[in-house]
């Protein structure tokens, strides 16, 4: 099936040779003497336009050529007249592949808002906005790759189903080939996991961190790049019950290694998307957010302010003091909310800020413990728009220290003998951070709503498609 | 904490500067007079030479330098006189950072055997063999995003939980928030998941494919590369309960464009690793298989054989008529067993086979039926070593055939509405195939066990780590 991408086709200019081009028919107008017909497919936002004289195509001939049908056509690429394209196909034979009947087709009409387009994720694809955003999401994982690869890290493949972890966790999805109709109980009424596919009980991973340390803690330098799971009850604009998380880690680095890395890799994403998806990115921002390119250039562009915790915190006091109303309270010791963030990386100093150095009480165990006993070395991105993106840690070493803080917490770790293993033989200075893939991709494109920067959002009540 | 990778160094040829490098430590020998410790980082598998002076270095600065240690060393780098090794690094200063003590840590010895390192599956890859495993893992992936996206296609996330074809599907994996000491059930006595996170029944997808085709019928060519999940309760070297896969779906393409995809590709991904990963091959070549690289050579180099199913059936018979002993049957219409595709690629044909144009009964529903309305256009890769690698067919893209088909199986399709517009609307020509990674791990490797090829194997009874 001959046929060259649209894609293709637009950079051509040998105009009289013949092409074919596939595609499927976004619009169809035009007088009794043509028809123009725009055809997209898929390789790019632009259509290539369509030519059919009615001299050679009768108006049975072009019966089923309406929105959302597919059809291949071939004909003389012929330098175009029309604003916004350079050429354009004068047909001489269109074969329909598939109809789609104008009554019936759900992308009949433009502008369908973003809500219904939800209800038919399986045909939102087909539209300039759901194609530019794709597009783009592919091209920030080729991103990353990319960046690991060329920077020494191997890519590893962590766990999703998991047995650590699983008692008393509620925001985890269970994985059970149990028949649920016929429980075994022991003699407690403790539901018997023996006979579980895994002989114990299982859950989906909500991080690949604590095995991600077991890859940098042989291979030096790896990175995660895949699904994860919570099963919060969260219907918001921000959440998802199963997204992709890239979570690097990284041996014989320290806090300042760890920060550089954060920012150069955010500026590498955010460049190749101004490099590589120029179309679809000046759709979204004149279709969505006027101010999106410009603010990822000014992402690009700048050096991110590093700045410990404490002093985030006296500079919120100030603004308070200067007469700044804050809903919620920021003593020293609490977790900051989206409006201290916001305040701090779009008010105050204009540009991200990596926050470091956490009171350790709002902060995971694992992170390491500064000399002051009261914080430790996290080194979370907060960027605009967006809040925190990124959350990393230098994490904590030493065996001893480790433990004592597990042990403070209580935290069970029965069935984690392995993670400890890394302290006990041959432990190293190590760091590592995560970065949520759909966050990057919320700020990328500038949408809303996470939903629509993946393709078949799992959310409470809704695993459709 | 600055310092050189290994993979560096061992490049480095401005002898005398002083250099410092990080890893653990593989062994240490020596005299009284001096100490060399060989030290790898992950970033190769090749170790660096640490020689440690006694005039320098008192046997209690090294007393923790053991097998298995963390440490860094600087010193300045010479020109190496052993064998194998180009420098080694004259050490000034040495800093231990993890001890690992001989009495306890379990990668002591050399020569651990294969079963053994699963037990410690999170220590195997600090050894030489699952270093090279998971370099070459990285590199496999790194190969096969490089090729699609190369090529124009679009890295597509389809859903790992689904709630597709859930009923009665004994090898899925459930995937509930449901307190299992409570469940609720309708007056019919059935479990009502109305409460589930989802609202209804969900699993975990066992292939990607559905909703590739959704991507395809708007992207035109996408692929997916995710985690796959099957609870068949199979004990095998072959069998895995999560594992990953890559499925790319093609609009526009017939057969044997969709036969030239999977040959070009597959070659793609073995001369990448040929040219990326020459250390990490060679030793696996000399240790486990010496006929490695030589195999790999021979895919590269060979042109795919393209034999349809009913030729290859005469083939056998007329094997079995000249003497050749087979356990199973292979008469017209029977699933080929592991010891007849053998048998085509490595001993009638001596290169790897795609198959085509099987029986339709051995095939899913929706591959497209020939002319001859008892075969369907499958296309399945054989490879020597391995057996099936690819299985790939053209979609039926008719939508009366689709369902007559889905009728005659009598598939439940209540869920699937999504899936059947695509041939309500615009359908197109498509085609597409599934490759298990782990299965072109075992190729590229020569591991024999699928356990060993990937960092944290699932299998029954088997969730560690």
């Amino acid at each position: 099936m001959k046929h060259t991408e649209i894609v293709e086709v637009l950079r051509l200019t040998n105009y009289g040779q013949t092409v074919t081009v596939c595609g499927w028919v976004r619009s169809r107008r035009g007088n009794k003497n043509v028809s123009f017909i725009a055809l997209n497919d898929g390789s790019t936002i632009n259509n290539i336009q369509i030519v059919a004289d009615a001299e050679r195509f009768t108006d049975d001939d072009l019966r089923l050529v309406t929105t959302g049908a597919c059809l291949s056509a071939t004909g003389r690429l012929v330098e175009s007249m029309g604003k916004g394209q350079s050429v354009e196909i004068q047909a001489e034979k269109i074969t329909v592949f598939g109809a789609a009947d104008p009554q019936t087709y759900p992308l009949q009409k433009k502008g369908h808002s973003l809500e219904y387009l939800r209800e038919i994720a399986h045909l939102r694809p087909r539209t300039n906005t759901f194609g530019a955003i794709l597009r783009i999401r592919h091209n920030m994982a080729i991103a990353i790759h990319t960046y690991f690869h060329e920077h020494g890290y191997f890519y590893f493949h962590t766990p999703l189903i998991t047995a650590s972890d699983c008692e008393g966790a509620g925001q985890m999805f269970q994985v059970t080939t149990k028949n649920l109709y016929n429980l075994k109980k022991d003699k407690d009424g403790q539901i018997d996991y023996s006979d579980d596919f895994f002989g114990k009980m299982t859950a989906l991973t909500v991080s690949g961190q604590l095995e991600g340390e077991l890859g940098a803690m042989a291979l030096g330098k790896i990175y995660t790049f895949g699904p994860t799971f919570r099963a919060e009850n969260s219907n918001t604009p921000r959440h998802l019950a199963e997204f992709w998380m890239i979570e690097p880690e990284v041996a014989f680095i320290q806090k300042d290694e760890l920060m550089d890395l954060e920012e150069d890799f955010l500026k590498f994403c955010v460049s190749w998307a101004l490099e590589h998806c120029k179309d679809d990115l000046r759709f979204l921002n004149d279709m969505f957010d006027k101010t999106l390119i410009e603010r990822l250039k000014s992402v690009v562009d700048t050096e991110f302010v590093r700045l410990p915790y404490t002093e985030g915190i006296n500079i919120l006091h100030e603004a308070i003091r200067n007469g700044h109303k804050f809903e919620f309270p920021c003593n020293w010791g609490d977790d900051l909310a989206s409006e201290h963030e916001r305040y701090l990386v779009e008010e105050h100093f204009g540009k991200p800020v990596i926050m470091t150095d956490y009171p350790k009480e709002i902060k995971a165990f694992y992170m390491k413990l500064n000399d002051d006993q009261k914080t430790v070395q996290g080194t979370d991105v907060l960027f605009p728009a967006i809040g925190e993106i990124i959350g990393g840690s230098v994490r904590e070493e030493d065996y001893d220290k480790l433990m004592a803080e597990i042990d403070r917490r209580q935290i069970p770790m029965k069935d984690m003998w392995w993670y400890l293993d890394t302290r006990r033989f041959g432990s190293a200075p190590h760091a590592g951070f995560g970065l949520g893939f759909e966050r990057l991709m919320l700020f990328v494109t500038g949408m809303q709503n996470i939903r629509d920067v993946i393709p078949f959002p799992r959310t409470p009540k809704n695993a459709e498609f």
